[in-house]
């Protein structure tokens, strides 16, 4: 029987393998382009420190644009525009502050992004150490006016990051809104990170429009341990100053960047990261990387002399980090315009070493994807999984049920800088972000070459 | 022929999967102990802070062996001891420097390990830019008296960067005794990596008997372009000044800790890495990492209470950058005493996320080895290949035949540190080096449970 299988495997092998020499030899040129002559890395550089972090509505957000249309046009896009969407604008401002009233000791935070102010006065109040939401429920008597401090661990046993993060960041989304159910006048959240440093981490909270709003922030993991050591032994209150407000929507754009096919220019692929980022870093992870990585395929097309069959769109998506309102844009005009959005992929998980691609569509479309991952292997994603995409094409998919993948990088280091301040420059490196380039170009050869 | 393929496929997946439940626990348990409450991380905070170099024969080298033999011992070795070996002594001897006479400009260079020095006074010559050693031989006659600067590029197209290395390296070993051959007086050599710094990169370069010795430096990437640039346009002469000689051989020693077999206490399972590491680093990657994810898997064993069937040791080996004593010594005491060695596993590629294992053994070990695949891949490893195993462990494969195998981590970062000033403890990702301990932990639970 084991003969039988292995004669059979080598068989298929075959077949599959059969028309893919030219393939083969097309990715090799994609990929030797990308690691000779790539400018990602430099782009990424202009982007983190000449404009840095760029959230929606903030002066950096229109820099931003205007480079990246400047970017687009420099790599050789057929067409460029700058698709027009309101945004929010939430702003910080100012420092965000917490300290302990009898030690003194100021603790590392950083408010939640959408949180509402303290007010300039601050708001002090005694801390209740609450480690999970089962605990929420059990203690909610004793919540009324006390800051709620959440020490839901980020779990180390996830070999996936993104679990992990899954696990832990309803404590971020919803743990002000469940705390203020019970009367807490404030939230302080453990950071979603198993960092060994202390920077906080900031990330969207949403409040629930039923339930009184209180400021919510995060705080750097050794002071979380720090903290709940204290509230073991003793009363501990904190003084806690934030400013964050919303200002009115603004005017933001999607930035597109397109190559127009030669055979079906009706059928649009895109390829996309978001322009946006938070404010307390470089947006250099996330997601400078997939912004970068999205013009350098288009430059790497361009300088190979690769014709696209189909319309291949190159999107820097507006606002995906508090309202998603550039992918929800996006995804709307295509319907108002009636395209035909045959496939979107997006790379906004950190620009690390590639590993997998994600794939959101039907069994039969799956299959003919897996046939082409022996060609990309060799480049880092070696693995092709079922469920992915990206949350700037999550709108495609669900308007016209577009196949999605998303890029799956090495996610170890992801959670040590994700929403934090040592999101920058320095902390990627040339080559994972170009690997991953690589990877998102091979793939998005071949869907143009051969259809889904 | 494709359902019947399917059909094939499920059953063979079942047949191999049938007994592999209990594995799939144990794995998961010695996982969550070295994810959850590692201790490695520390382990190697100390070695490269409070010992940081440690060549063959430095003072670090004894203060790192009595570290290794400290840690083996509290992380519950049933026997530890220090096995000695003559190892050389070569020193630096001060700072190595090379100045650009006309522009005075100082050039980052480190000199290559085991090189000859200039002598106090210096040497100052001419700098002849070689390309390639096909170009060496093309220019022979234009060689003598001048300092040969090889300034052969780290391929950035090869995915695999320990590719690249095998392609650059020639010109590190071999490159002095090849210009000596021509007359050379000196040696330049680009650094063999791909990185973005200007830091240079050491390494043993070996002397041909036969040729005369001369000096040998290699060159920061960014110096090295400038130098190249620069001799294009005009003659260069630069003054260089090393002080490396050697010191008569001395002592020092391999680390091991052994837990003895319950079984087959006669079978010797070995697992290493490197204690020592170069003086211009704190040798965190190479291979603090490996000493540390080494003896983490002996602490991890015990504290979930694994009692192995075949003997364990653990071996933190000397002398591998220049010399190879220790592995040499190791194999040739089990030769001596007869011992039985039915595998040996090496960790000397960096503490990077694992990504394989390459393999070193007969066909039917190999497969025999392939069917654990699925209940290591949830943890990194999801390629195992043949061909692999490391420096140190290769004599015993020479001698008994052992069936070897080498930790292959994601390879992108490891040359831009690689024998450079910051392969630091900061550059070590915790969760990085811990993952590379629980895939190793896993392959030797199951090659101790089953036999190869």
């Amino acid at each position: 029987m084991k003969k039988l299988f292995f004669a059979l495997l080598l068989l298929f092998a075959f077949e599959t393998s059969f028309s893919q020499q030219e393939d083969s030899l097309m990715v090799n040129k994609i990929a030797n382009e990308i690691l000779a002559n790539g400018e990602c890395y430099e782009r990424l550089q202009f982007l983190t420190k000449k404009i840095g972090g760029r959230l929606a509505g903030s002066p950096q957000m229109v820099l931003a644009e205007q480079w990246g249309e400047k970017v687009m046009k420099e790599n050789g896009a057929d067409k460029v525009w700058l698709q027009e969407c309101l945004v929010p604008h939430w702003v910080r401002g100012g420092e965000d502050k917490c300290v302990e009233t009898i030690s003194g000791k100021k603790l590392d935070v950083v408010a939640l992004g959408n949180s509402i102010g303290t007010g300039v006065n601050g708001i002090e109040g005694e801390v209740l150490l609450i480690n999970s939401f089962d605990e929420l429920e059990k203690r909610k008597i004793e919540i009324n006016n006390k800051i709620v401090f959440y020490n839901y661990k980020f779990n180390p046993t996830l070999v996936q990051t993104f679990r992990s993060y899954g696990d832990a960041s309803p404590y971020r989304g919803n743990g002000p809104s469940r705390a203020a159910k019970y009367g807490a006048k404030a939230v302080i959240v453990r950071s979603m990170s198993h960092s060994t440093d202390n920077n906080p981490h900031t990330g969207s909270t949403r409040y629930a429009d039923s339930l009184p709003k209180i400021p919510a922030i995060a705080i750097g993991l050794k002071d979380a341990d720090w903290l709940a050591k204290e509230i073991v032994s003793r009363t501990v209150n904190v003084n806690m100053n934030t400013m964050g407000h919303y200002l009115p929507d603004t005017i933001g754009h999607n930035v597109i960047g397109e190559l127009i096919g030669s055979e079906f220019p009706d059928e649009i692929i895109t390829i996309g990261g978001h322009l946006d980022s938070w404010d307390n870093c470089e947006g250099a992870h996330d997601d400078g990387a997939g912004c970068v990585q999205t013009m350098e395929i288009l430059r790497a097309f361009k300088a190979i002399g690769y014709q696209p069959k189909r319309t291949i769109r190159f999107v820097l998506f507006a606002n995906e980090e508090n309202g998603l309102r550039g992918g929800t844009k996006y995804a709307e005009e295509a319907k108002a315009k009636n395209e035909k959005h045959v496939f979107a992929l997006e790379s906004d998980a950190g620009g690390f070493t590639p590993r997998a691609f994600g794939f959101t569509m039907s069994e039969e479309k799956f299959e003919k994807v897996l046939k082409w991952k022996n060609l990309i292997a060799p480049y880092g994603c070696s693995e092709f999984n079922r469920g992915g995409g990206g949350a700037d094409i999550g709108p495609l998919n669900r308007i016209f049920n577009t196949p999605l993948a998303g890029l799956s990088p090495d996610s170890q280091r992801y959670f040590d800088l994700h929403h934090a301040r040592n999101d920058v420059f320095e902390n990627v490196n040339k080559r994972e972000l170009e690997l991953g380039a690589v990877n998102m170009a091979a793939l998005i050869y071949l869907i143009d070459k051969y259809g889904l």
